[in-house]
């Protein structure tokens, strides 16, 4: 374990909403994201360039875009299904796009009816229009191997198709790639071998970020895997927003809560003040009346004597 | 990673159902503990030889240490709070035998009302009894490092005050040394270090098992990261059972459910029948109504296409 500050990449505003059957009123979200930063996080995924028919509840993403783009020192991350969302995120300044790929052809063609071949074309061709883009606008552009643990309609998902995925993406001109937990059946185990053979095609610089779901409890433990890997870009949502809507009952995101205070605890600098952040779930509360929030930190209390690791200076 | 099975101690009956306000009929216990053992629980805690008066919910441990104890093959283990508790296990012929000393002497003063040197003394009595019961009876004994992690009274205990514990105990003539996170402050990090620090005073063999809770959601993690530390044994309960009393709301144990799917799905065999596990919650809800039980994975279900380690044969 080497790595003494980890960077927290809050997706409650995109993969959690998202998930969510109501939709949060766009003041309520600006409230929020501006209060999360407060609290210290520096990146956030504030939204989904997508259909507002298929996804009401990112249909406000390019005025959530501008409005993040004015919180200094905020990177601010999107999801895009295709180039026209692309287009659209680099309209509206965005600093971070991500294109999800699911690994799963099946899952691809089922979620955005279409196969792998045509998500790299549009993965070329933001690339192109990434790289177009003015000096000191250059969004990051990342593609992200989605279902990379396994797959709700087709089970595992061959390693060597990971891999070719994986390669593909950083071919067809990606900054880098992520990988996804998209349906919570990560371990431990998997998540470390999946992260060195992916690494060992793409490169260890190439590979940072993990986005893993808290679907069977393990949440935690694959970032703690993720971590003693290398990895040092670890996606999260507050109150583990991100349930699935086709299971009700089943968490969805790890809990940025307990992800903060797990690092912090350990002595890993996260940036984020703790107690500021759990503030931000009476927020959603609010805004989401009768909304699950998970997180066991925000019930417990932190410990009684608790130091966490920004306090103690730089960390070792 | 080397461990290719691991043991999983139960302590729904013990540390669960002590911390219910409500007592689980003695029947229902039975009921419980059989199904547990059938679902391939191979070690159960079942009770605490404690005053009926204090804890009500344990008062028909030697009946239920009766029972259990005529289970094939199960290891029957109690907790004793002393000498009188340890006398009245070996009398109901229990497999195993933990005494806690809790490393904060402010703790233990406060919970059993009595000083390191007197518990320790205890311990050399409990041994003493173990060590003179007939061949094939003799049980095991452990001494359990409660509060190892963190106190909610004293805040962080210092390493030095729990080394001092392990030593003292394992001179006592305890057969090995325990840790407990009793109150759930405990993280990867400080699991790690309080093992190789405990186990460079006791040895590795004298330091196999230990005790999480879940109280910030890091149950797991930790668990994770005492199994790479050679841990081979790890409690948990059913439903995760145990939330304090005085702290509603905040979870108690390692679920189990979670626990034994995070090792098999890493390969890591049990011998525990999920489906079979998750049955027996139907038990605990039947004759605990309106207690909260904790688990993801009984929520979100196996992942498609699941192969448990039991079923790949012998793990490598």
């Amino acid at each position: 374990m080497t790595q003494s500050k980890v960077l927290i990449s809050e997706v409650g505003p995109r993969d959690g909403l998202q998930n969510c059957g109501a939709v949060m009123p766009t003041e309520a979200k600006k409230r929020w994201i501006g209060a999360l930063a407060a609290a210290g996080l520096r990146e956030i995924e504030v939204g989904s360039f997508v259909s507002p028919k298929l996804l009401p509840q990112m249909q406000d993403t390019p005025e959530i875009t501008r409005f993040a783009k004015t919180i200094p020192g905020l990177v601010v991350a999107v999801l895009v299904p295709n180039l026209k969302g692309a287009q659209a995120a680099v309209q509206a300044g965005a600093d971070k796009i991500t294109l999800p790929l699911s690994v799963s052809e099946t899952h691809c063609l089922r979620n955005i009816r279409r196969t792998h071949d045509e998500v790299i074309e549009d993965a070329r061709a933001i690339a192109a229009l990434v790289k177009g883009t003015g000096p000191g606008r250059r969004p990051h552009f990342e593609g992200s191997l989605s279902t990379a643990f396994g797959c709700t309609l087709e089970g595992p998902v061959p390693e060597s198709v990971i891999l070719r995925c994986a390669e593909r993406l950083m071919a067809a001109g990606c900054d880098e790639v992520g990988l996804s937990d998209t349906t919570g059946y990560g371990d431990p185990a998997a998540v470390r071998r999946l992260i060195r053979a992916v690494r060992g095609v793409v490169g260890a610089q190439n590979l940072t970020g993990i986005h893993l779901h808290n679907t069977r409890g393990l949440g935690l433990a694959n970032v703690l895997a993720a971590y003693d890997e290398g990895i040092t870009t670890f996606d999260s949502s507050l109150g583990g927003l991100g349930g699935c809507l086709t299971a009700p009952g089943a968490s969805g995101n790890v809990v940025t809560e307990d992800l903060v205070f797990m690092f912090e605890a350990m002595g890993v600098a996260t940036g984020v003040d703790l107690e500021a952040l759990m503030a931000t779930r009476s927020i959603v509360s609010a805004a989401l009346p009768g909304e699950e929030l998970y997180g066991f930190t925000p019930r417990a209390g932190l410990p009684l004597g608790f130091r966490p690791a920004r306090a103690a200076g730089p960390a070792v």
